[in-house]
C-alpha cells in the first residue's frame, strides 16, 4: 500500500462491474427508481418506501419557480451568449447559495438547535418555539425559512406537510416548524407562514441528512428546471438579447388537471 | 405590452399558484415521481408509463462510476479547497463536456443520422450499418457510444437494453445501435461492444430527446454521485491533498444482492 | 521514469525557488510589469517593448464596458445570492463565450485566411478584401469584428489602432483589416466600422498568438472590471434585488481629464 | 426615475464614448499599463506611481506556481475533457478559495486587527505581535500567511518586501507582519516565515485594499498562469488522460538571467 492510498465508500468500480454502495448497479437499475438512487448515493442506503416516496414529493416540488429565480437568469443569461448547456447550468448552480436556497441550510439549523434545546431546558414545544422566535426578534434578525417574497400561502408547503403526515415521516421537526410559526404569527400578529424551503428543512431533519447536504437537494431538484430554461433561451430567444425577468409573460399550456 | 416583453413556456408563478407544464405543482407532488418531473419540465407532457420507467433506469444506471471519472476529480479537487458544494458541483458539470459524457449527443447524431439515410437510400438496417462503418474507418474516426476504458461488456449497457426491450421501447434506434456494433466487430475483427453513452444515447432518440440535451441527461444522473464524493472529500479527508485517482480503495460497504 | 510521468514547460519549481518560462520568479519581480508578465506566462518568451506596450493597451481597452454586457449580469446576479467572489467571477466568466467575445476569435481567424489566400491567389489586399466581403454577403453571414450594438465609432479601435501605428505593430493583418472594413463600405453602400474586437483579433494576430487563446485575453483583461462590480453589487445593493440592466444610472466620478 | 434604477460608479457607457472612472478610457490607454487599470477599476482612483510598481511585482509574484495547487489541477482536468478555454478558466477560479489563496484574506483580517488593538491597548509592536501568537497558540489554531508547503525561505516573499521597503510602501501592516514571524520563531523555537500569501496581505493592507477583495488579487495574478496550462493541456496532452500531479517532470527553458 502506497503512502497515497487513499479510501472511499461510495462506488467499486472492476471491469464488467459495478457497485454502488455495494448494490450492483445492473441489479438496482429497473428496481428502484431515480430518488431512490439519489437517497442511496448520498446516505448509503436505500430509503423506506415512505422516505422513497417523501424525497419524490420534495424534488418534484422545487424543479422549477419560473424565471424571476436568480438562477434561471444567471443560467439563462449564460446561455443567451452561446455558452454551452453545461456552462450555463454550472452558472445557475453558483446561484443556489446564502440568499437563494441557502434558508434550507439555516433553517435546519434552527431546527436541530430548536431540538436539542428542547431536551436540554426541558420545555414544550411550545415554549421553546416561543423562546426561539423572542430571540430572534431581539437580535432583529429574520428566521429562515419563514415567509416569501411571491406566495403568503405556498401551495407546496402544505402539500409537503400533508403527505409526511399521511407516510408518518412528519415527527418532531415538522412540530417545532409548524410550532415557530405559530409564535411569529402570536408575537408579531402578523402571519409569516413556513416556506417551502422551512418545509425541506423541517423534512431533511426528519430524514436525517445533515444540513451541509441541505443545498445538495435544491440543487438537484432544480437542475431539470435549470435544463428546460437553457433549451428554452436557446431555441425561442435570439442570443445577446437583453433580459429583464419582469417583463415576460407564460404563454405555456394553460391550467390544466392532472 | 411592453417592447421586451418575452415569452416562456415553463412555469406560471401567481401569488399562492405554481402551474409547471399547466399543472399545478401541489397536484404533481405524491402523485408523480422525480424521473416523471424531469420528463415533464423538460419534455412539457407527462411520459407514458414505460417512458418514465425506461427514464429511471437510465439516469440510476450514471447515479456514479466511482472516482476517476475528470467530474469527480475536478469536484473533488474544489472541495478540497475548501470550495463550498455548489461551486464543487459546478466544477463537476463543467467536465461534463466533449470527451465525458460528450459521446452521448454524438452517438444520437450517428443513430439519427443512420436512420434517415436507411430511409432515403432505401437500405435494410444491416446494411446501413455497415456502410456508417465503413465510412469512419476510411477517415479513421472512432464511433461515439462504442467501447469503454474499463468494461469489455458494461453490465450497464445489457440492462438498459433489455429493460427497453421489456417495456416495447426498444424500436429502430436501439435496432441501429446493435446493428453497428455488429458491422464494427465483423469489419474489425475485434469486439467493440456499444457502452453506456451509446446505449443511453439510442434510447434518447426513442423517447424523441433532441441530441442538444443528451449532456442534461448525464448531468442530472450524475449530480447525486457528485454530491456523494464532495460530502465524502469533505468529511473523510483533509484539505488540500495530494490526490492521485489511481491510488484510491475501496473500503465501502461489501458487494450484496438488493 | 515511471509511465505516467508527464511534461510541462511552463514553471519549474523546487524548495525556495521558482522559475517562470525559465527565469526566477524574483529576479522578474520589480523589473517587468503584470501585462509583461502575462506575454511571458502564455508565449514563453518576454515581449519585445512595443509588444508589451501594444498588450498593456488591449487590456486596459477591454477592463469594463459598464453593466449591459452578460458577463457583468451574470456576475453581479450571482453576487446577489450571497456567492462568493470566486464563484460570481467564475459565472462572469463562463458568459465569455460565443457571442460575447467571440468574435475576436472568429475574426482572427477571418484574418488569417485573408493573408494565407492572399498569397496563395495572388491577390491585393483590396482584392483579397472584397472577395472575402463577398462570401459572407453571398452566405448571408455577418463579418465577425465588425459593427456595434452601441458604438458606431467605438474610440477604443482608433486608439488600438494608432498606437499600433506609433509602435511600428500595425502591419498585414490590421491592413487587412481595415480594408474588410473599407470592402464592406464599398459593397453595402453602409459604414459598419471594425469594432474592439476586431482591432484585437488584428493585433493579436500581429504579434502571432494563436486564435484558440483570443478569448483569454478578453477575459483577463475584464476580470478587474467584473471585481469592481462584484464588489459593488456586495456592498451598495441589496441581495436579491430584480436587475434590470436598463434601469441604471451612472453616478460615478464626472468626465474628467488624465 | 423609475422604481427599479440602480447606481453604479464604475464605467458610464455613451454611444462613442466610455467612461472608466470618470476617464475616457481612450486617453488611458497608451498611458496606463495594465496594473494600474486594475487599480482604478477597483478602487476608483488611479494609483500613485509607487502604488503601480508595488502592485505589478505582486501580480507578477503569483502568476504561476507549477503543476501542484488545486486550481492548476482543476483547470487542467476541465481542459482534459474537452471543456472550452473558459469553463477550465472557470473552474480553476472555483478553487481559490478558503484553503487555496483564502490566507490572503484572513492574514489581512489578522494584520488590521493587529493595529488596531496595539493602538487600543497602547502596546509596542512586538508586543503586540506577542500577544496574538500565544492567543493563536492556546487556540491550537495556525495563523494564516506563515509557513509553506514547499519553500522555507519563500524567494517572493522576500523580493516583495524589498521592492516595498524600496517605494516606501512598507509601513505599519509589514512591520507587524514581520513581528509576527518573529514572535512566531520566539515561541516556537521553529522558523515558520511569512509565506506570501502573507506577504501580499500586509501589502494590500498598506494600500487600503479591503480584505473582501483579497482573492480577487491572488484570481488576476492567477489567470496568465492557468491560461499557460490550460492551452499546454490542449496542445501537448491527449484527452482524457490520468493526471497525477507528483509525476510530472519540467522540460521548458532552463533556468536563466534576466
Amino acid at each position: 500500500m502506497k503512502e497515497e492510498t487513499w479510501k472511499t465508500a461510495i462506488s467499486k468500480v472492476e471491469p464488467n462491474k459495478l457497485l454502488l454502495r455495494g448494490y450492483r448497479i445492473d441489479d438496482l437499475m429497473g428496481r428502484i427508481n431515480f430518488a431512490q438512487g439519489v437517497f442511496l448515493a448520498i446516505k448509503g442506503e436505500l430509503p423506506r418506501d415512505e422516505e422513497a416516496k417523501m424525497l419524490d414529493a420534495m424534488l418534484v416540488s422545487s424543479v422549477d419557480h419560473g424565471v424571476t429565480p436568480p438562477s434561471c437568469l444567471a443560467a439563462r443569461t449564460l446561455a443567451s451568449t452561446g455558452a454551452s448547456l453545461n456552462a450555463a447550468l454550472a452558472g445557475g448552480i453558483l446561484a443556489i447559495s446564502r440568499h437563494h436556497g441557502g434558508a434550507i441550510e439555516d433553517s435546519m439549523r434552527v431546527f436541530q438547535e430548536a431540538i436539542r434545546r428542547k431536551g436540554e431546558m426541558n420545555k414544550t414545544q411550545g415554549e421553546m418555539a416561543s423562546i426561539i422566535v423572542k430571540e430572534y426578534r431581539e437580535k432583529h434578525k429574520r428566521l429562515p425559512g419563514f415567509g416569501h417574497r411571491i406566495h403568503t400561502r405556498d401551495p407546496r408547503t402544505a402539500k409537503l406537510f400533508q403527505i409526511a403526515s399521511d407516510l408518518g415521516i412528519a415527527g418532531q421537526y415538522v412540530g417545532m416548524a409548524k410550532a415557530i410559526g405559530d409564535a411569529i404569527e402570536k408575537s408579531s400578529g402578523k402571519s409569516l407562514p413556513i416556506n417551502v424551503d422551512g418545509a425541506i428543512a423541517a423534512l431533511l431533519c426528519e430524514m436525517e441528512f445533515p444540513p451541509e447536504l441541505a443545498n445538495a437537494f435544491f440543487i438537484m431538484a432544480r437542475i431539470p428546471g435549470l435544463v428546460a430554461h437553457v433549451y428554452e433561451e436557446q431555441t425561442r430567444m435570439k442570443p445577446m438579447r437583453h433580459i429583464n425577468s419582469k417583463d415576460h409573460e407564460y404563454d405555456g399550456i394553460p391550467e390544466r388537471d392532472l
